[in-house]
């Protein structure tokens, strides 16, 4: 399976970021190898200051070594036993791989789209799968959400009838700024700890949902990213993306654990957007267009 | 103690911003109040889009009520016991009054500056003050740092000789952003639970260093307000607040202690730039002055 799944990131790496290259017409990823000093390494792949995207990242790594048992805990949202077959106090040997992205358009009324599969395993025989994709627009737009919703609603629904219901809620529940009782974004499927069916049904899964990216989010950057704009609209989509960055550093789980166990930085933070706005107090307008947005992020609600 | 700290919050808050509006010449500070559900309330002042600031903020807050043993512990460094004379899980009644604020200038050769001085105590008649004032410019300038961190020295000893030595080093080790071991800025003075003198003693130091804030860095601003500058330089400045994001989300007390427990959050982020940006795997040129200005953060050094 590790190699299986390290196969399918590096194809999804190279079709993904082609496919984003194709969209925007001028902008070209750049690649980037690091190696991990303790086992393993990466490969990012950023596109900066395209035509159509302002920053667009899609990263691999594949690490592998041992870590304490608590820093195993932490890295999975339910805690269980990751432990197993170790002595207590023992260092768990494992081998993680995962494919992470996140594409901010410039356009206000294209949305930035995050995506992250990973499969992680230990030497004690233990093995889950996790990842999701989710979406943040600036703007709400019905029928852009019933595209990215449904898409992901049809790739749960071939593999589980209980995926989309359920992995759906976890993105709503998960993806939240808890100091402001708000999502980041309009959602998408999350899911963790994976491992109560074969790994052949997961991969089967993971392999679809990740290779449906572009499907899910193409058309919708296609549409908007001539689109109009005026200068309030853009400050908007900056202060939106000041609260991605917030979500960023104080809650998201591979983020804080990246940087609190000294992981690469730059690739931690490609996941930041290029430019983001804070300003005292903003409040939108009653009724506008952005206060609808807000209101969808306060109170989650079914795409499809 | 309660209504004397309050008094020169009140009157710093008042004499600063005014100091503040004159150098901008044009921008004048919005005045905003604000009641905490659990006790008491706060009053902020915020500038923004002035002609030399683009963002400044002096909030006070004089709040009180009871709260968790365990999060009066998360309030302070070192973590002594702050519970005195309570019973085990008894909910802990105090007062904190306190005043700060950030100052972010456009033109990328003034510095952003930050200041907090608060005092706190509780029912069982623990008491401590605390505070500091810390200066993060864009670009080293020795002549400033001199003045800067000459002024506080100036200050500090006068009170105690030992005053200015511990608190700058205190500053240097505070303001670490530990996943990039750098510095926010090049620091200033800080300190905490400081108790061991009489409150009159400690009340006086704080007062003396809360008004020297304009003495220290008005001049600097001034030096600098219209100092030409190339979009280069203005694109360092931005990666630089992003910086100053990234500590204040994920590092500063004050700000992860107010996210977590629910505080205002207007006025918490208040300390954020207005812009920030993060290019990926940004690096200086060697022997640029921007490299000179990271080679500061990396090692702090003495300026006096």
């Amino acid at each position: 399976m590790r190699s299986r799944f390290e196969k399918l990131c590096r194809e999804a790496q190279i079709s993904i970021t082609k496919a984003i290259e194709e969209i925007d017409g001028e902008g070209v990823f750049r690649e980037d190898c690091w190696t991990r000093a303790n086992g393993g390494g990466g490969m990012s792949r950023v596109l900066s200051g395209g035509k159509v995207f302002e920053k667009a990242g899609v990263n691999l790594s594949v690490v592998y070594g041992s870590m304490p048992q608590e820093a195993l805990q932490a890295a999975t949202e339910r805690g269980v036993d990751r432990a197993k077959g170790m002595a207590p106090g023992e260092r768990v040997p494992f081998f993680a791989c995962g494919l992470s992205s996140v594409m901010h358009p410039k356009n206000p009324h294209a949305p930035t789209m995050h995506f992250n599969y990973r499969y992680f395993e230990t030497d004690g025989g233990v093995w889950w799968f996790g990842g999701g994709t989710d979406i943040t627009p600036s703007y709400l737009n019905e029928d852009d959400m019933k595209h990215f919703h449904g898409t992901y609603k049809e790739v749960c629904d071939k593999h589980d009838p209980e995926y989309y219901e359920e992995f759906k809620a976890w993105a709503d529940r998960y993806f939240v700024i808890q100091h402001r009782n708000e999502t980041r974004g309009l959602g998408g499927i999350f899911f963790d700890d994976q491992n109560n069916k074969t790994p052949d049904e997961h991969f089967a899964f993971s392999e679809e949902a990740v290779n449906s990216v572009i499907k899910a989010y193409g058309p919708i950057v296609e549409k908007h990213k001539d689109d109009p704009y005026t200068e309030k609209q853009k400050q908007w989509q900056l202060m939106r993306r000041g609260r991605y960055v917030e979500f960023n550093l104080v809650y998201d789980r591979g983020t804080v654990f990246g940087l609190k166990t000294g992981g690469r930085i730059e690739s931690i933070l490609m996941s930041l957007p290029e430019t983001a706005r804070w300003e005292y107090d903003h409040q939108v307008e009653p009724g506008s267009p952005e206060a609808e947005f807000l209101e969808a992020c306060r109170h989650p609600r079914s795409w499809v």
